[in-house]
């Protein structure tokens, strides 16, 4: 016993010395290195309980000359693992002044729980392991890599390490010996950090929205957002849709370049506010995970998307695309990883992949309609466990766009409207004077003037002779004209310039936007030989879906008839789903897979999909 | 037999076409496709010769619908396979109109002969596979990427699409079912580019010397080199040797940065011109290899060599190391592969895993010695399959520095001399008059000074009273003074400024070059229980290795004696040995293995070193 830098004099107890922890502890003589471990809550992982079947309780064993290797040492353990000193702790006595290093955790999994949505199970892509690696010396000129790979060498068999984390561990240099932490990312060894550092390890979920991107910089050891920042894509300056951005990219290579560099500007500045907000340093982010939609995901990597905008609307890749922080040139840790989620096809992409993976349509054995409602409507049906999913070209109605007075969902528009017996109730956001509507509140507009009858099932809008039969205390605020005439919401109604109205033509678009996503949502049913009332649960999916109110959006038809019960808004499920990719391989797992699992259903190649559109125009007749 | 758009009329023949080749043939009803094939000299691949068993004859059946799959279809090819309509070319009789699409030739290893070192089997690391995916349709909306995965389902597996090549593909947009030829280097296809361009394969081996780089543009399907540039490394502002250039990097991480760029920038300008002089576009470069010491690998990778320079020497990393070309902004293919050779220890490089690769010694069952002579001189011994190395410094006598005359081996320069009984006889490098002597002057001159007896074995020079008597036409050469003395190759001996000698101190620098180089060969010789007269073989590498005389340096025992017949130089060994790396993935597993299989010996912790070294620098005696 006169083996390492330590020793004590009772003969009936050991020392040793445990790594990562570098916990010392003392123990009765003849312990295994397994009781010892456990004993002094140090988690040396087993399966088996140390019958030594299962291997996993490999250590390191250093300072000490390792013990003879047993047979269930040579079943569970490589030749070259043997050789450097891997041992099972199950299988040995401890031995005084002996130094054992255990790979901690690896793959533990946790499971986080999330508002809203699913809870997500904690096994990210990204591992840190703190090794200490022994000092090279005049006996032993071997790399400071070949060290470290020999502790690495029980946790992880092929690791290829970047330029970077080589360049890192050369600049940490004479104080490698003293402890050094390997951040791993897949096979990838992206960085190398001197001492201890596996607490802080992060990383960011985007969602890249045609109209607004979404950055959530999330913990990866605890499942838990640090920062949220959110901006305008920057594209936006080249048209609001991806039809639009698209014929810009039809100009040529440059401006497919002009595209991808803005939504990379508008994915860094969000980065660096995340990085900002919480005082993390850019090199400790390790991965970045992004769901889009297709056109948005062929941008962010430069792919020129302009085949998808026209027939056969193909798509270059609807695979995921693995590649490094370094070839976006985002402001991170350079090797970091990044992730693309898979699509479906051109007009369902990863965004939908992401809601389909966060509300758990894939697993789950109900029946569940799931809509992401926008100038492009996007649906899912899950039935039994098979997936079908279309996309409705709805048109900017949703989004306040071509409608008289329509706007977006910003200060001064009318978002809420409620008809009483005796007057007009509207919520303007901001509480200012309303200067305009958006979506939802065109949504509730019509709903309401369909309740009360001002609005007839095939669309039509009362006359001011026919109002004052039906509702006179509503006729002052209709204004005849030739075109269907118009319905005023606010101000006043005798001066055209002072008043907000809801045009028949208004309607007719509303008609035409919720036609072409119930349109959607029949022939999907059909396809799976449902009907509405087989649903059992109706999922809004996107901002617009919190935004609307899900009675009114039955009550316009654009959702099938069920139970007001079944309908949930999940918010930015897209987003959840990127932050599940992030945070649990698991799930990164499924998310590839599903696109295989989803039956896409091309609307303009059902034969009879003028008769479904034509129905679905029309207004429910009210029971 | 309605199939396809193309039928012949005569029963008893069918017509049918092959791809890569798009050849069309007529043959006899009932011949299997395989049969077929072959009988046009369409080289689909069989091993068991149409037995069925080994599989590798598999073709895309397409245009015709698919055979039903026989069991030994069914036994060799997967499910997803069978559904894409892949079959056993030997298993069905050709089907008129049919198209098939073979896997052509991949990995086929063809042999290159090259000029003085060993030849190379051709199996790049990258393939170039032409194919003909479907068009997308309004019935099949999947992505482009998704039908040439199709078309290389059978060819490989697990294939990661760059950024880079989706980008290329989207821009060949519409004319891509017109087909497209797919890069892979590895698992990644790097590049898609249209039309049929697998003639068109390009790499460039590197060898990265302190002071001259050396590029080679190299056909990947030929192995025929079609460009070959140098220049001087531009790090040599930083000084003329490794230990200068690292006491400039322990500045800080700013001068890494610096020197990494200079090298980069030698890269780059070396690249450029070999594309410029072959004509051959950046973007058909698909792979880099490089060579080069320790410290030179280090600094291309932007590695701070630091450590490297002081006890225990230990360099960061000794493996090869995989990157890509837009990792360093080389101005190829930005996906294009980068590998960077493995070394064996801080003084033996990559470039000595070129030289053992290249010289063959890893397999060889005779004795060969390998020196690479240098400001440091690396040493490998092969004996019987085992392999031992060593680096010893031996200072830049060999470059002519620290030499009272010395120069590089540039115009002006005395590069060979030889004493007649009459005379001295000097050549100069480019004619004209001599300024001062290179390295293989200056063993020329001192082993004629010890065959005329004008230097004695222990290194002095006879003074010129001794010479009066023994060499008396020789004698007015001598310059006697304080320090030892000089002798004057060249120029009027009694004006001092107008001759060039060779100085006492001068013979005494060579004596410790060449001594510290014949110390390491005795130490790798003792180690191996070996004497001179073992070794079959001694191999001269590297620029200096071809311009020394090898009678001269046997003569001033630089090499240990033996046969002048067993000398060899073979010029750039290591830039051979990038060669092969590029050429040859065999050799790049071999040249991966050998730093494990070589013995290093580090000479400072010889405990007889002193004596070795003290032998070593006598000069032998004359027989």
């Amino acid at each position: 016993m006169r083996h390492g830098g330590f020793q004590i004099t009772n003969p009936t107890h050991v020392r040793c010395r445990f790594l990562p922890e570098d916990q010392t502890i003392t123990t009765e003589l003849g312990t295994t290195i397994l009781d010892a471990a456990h004993a002094h809550d140090i988690p040396v992982e087993t399966v088996c309980a140390g019958k030594g079947t299962c291997g996993t309780c490999r250590v390191l064993v250093r300072d000490v000359e390792a013990p003879d290797a047993t047979p269930h040492d040579k079943r569970r353990l490589a030749v070259t693992q043997l050789a450097n000193g891997w041992r099972l702790a199950c299988q040995h006595p401890v031995q005084n002044g002996g130094l054992y290093t255990h790979p901690r955790g690896i793959r533990a999994v946790r499971v986080v729980e999330s508002a809203g949505l699913g809870r997500i199970s904690l096994d990210p892509n990204v591992q840190k392991i703190y090794v200490k690696p022994n000092a090279p010396s005049v006996h032993d000129h071997r790399a400071d890599w070949t060290h470290i790979q020999e502790q690495l060498a029980a946790v992880a068999g092929d690791l290829e390490p970047t330029r970077e984390a080589l360049t890192r561990l050369a600049l940490i240099g004479d104080a490698i010996p003293a402890g050094v932490t390997v951040v791993i990312a897949g096979n990838r060894v992206i960085s190398i950090e001197p001492g201890k550092t596996a607490d802080e390890s992060f990383g960011l979920a985007f969602d890249i929205g045609t109209t607004t991107v979404v950055g959530a910089l999330m913990n990866l050891n605890t499942g838990q957002e640090i920062a949220v920042a959110s901006a305008i894509n920057g594209q936006h300056i080249y048209g609001g849709d991806v039809i639009s951005r698209m014929s810009v990219t039809m100009r040529g290579a440059e401006y497919v370049d002009r595209l991808h560099r803005a939504i990379l500007d508008t994915v860094s500045t969000i980065t660096s506010e995340c990085l900002q907000s919480s005082s993390v340093p850019p090199e400790h982010i390790y991965e970045i995970t992004f769901v889009g939609n297709t056109v948005m995901t062929h941008l962010l990597l430069g792919i020129d998307p302009s085949r998808i905008s026209y027939s056969p609307f193909a798509p270059t890749t609807v695979d995921p695309v693995a590649l490094t922080a370094f070839e976006l040139a985002l402001p991170v840790l350079p090797s970091a990883s990044v992730w693309v989620a898979p699509a479906v096809a051109s007009y369902v992409g990863g965004d939908i992949v992401g809601t389909v993976l966060s509300t758990d349509m894939g697993r789950r054995r109900n029946t569940t309609l799931a809509i992401d409602v926008g100038t492009n409507g996007e649906i899912v049906l899950a039935h039994q466990g098979k997936l079908y999913a279309t996309a409705a070209p709805a048109g900017p109605a949703f989004e306040g766009a071509e409608i008289t007075r329509g706007m977006r969902a910003t200060p001064g528009a009318i978002e809420r409207v409620r008809i009483t017996p005796l007057d007009i109730e509207l919520d303007v956001i901001g509480g200012d004077d309303p200067i305009g509507i958006c979506g939802s509140g065109l949504v509730d507009a019509v709903a309401a003037l369909l309740h009360v009858g001002a609005v007839l099932p095939n669309g039509r809008l009362l006359t001011q002779e026919e109002m004052q039969d039906a509702l006179p205390h509503l006729a002052s605020r209709v204004r005849d004209d030739d075109t269907g005439g118009e319905f005023v919401l606010a101000g006043d109604p005798t001066v055209e310039d002072q008043s907000i109205a809801l045009h028949a033509q208004d309607i007719r678009q509303l008609q035409l936007a919720k036609g072409s996503i119930r349109c959607g949502i029949n022939i999907l049913l059909r396809e799976a030989g449902l009907t509405a009332a087989d649903l059992d649960r109706v999922v809004l999916a996107g901002a617009f879906g919190s935004y609307i109110d899900p009675a009114n959006a039955l009550a316009i038809g654009l959702l099938p008839p069920v139970s007001l019960d079944a309908v949930h808004a999940v918010g930015n499920a897209a987003g959840h789903g990127a932050r599940m990719c992030l945070l649990s391989l698991a799930s990164r797992v499924r998310a590839t897979d599903l696109p295989g699992r989803i039956h896409y259903i091309e609307l303009s190649a059902v034969h009879d999909f003028q008769d479904h559109f034509a129905q679905a125009m029309q207004f429910e007749q009210r029971p």
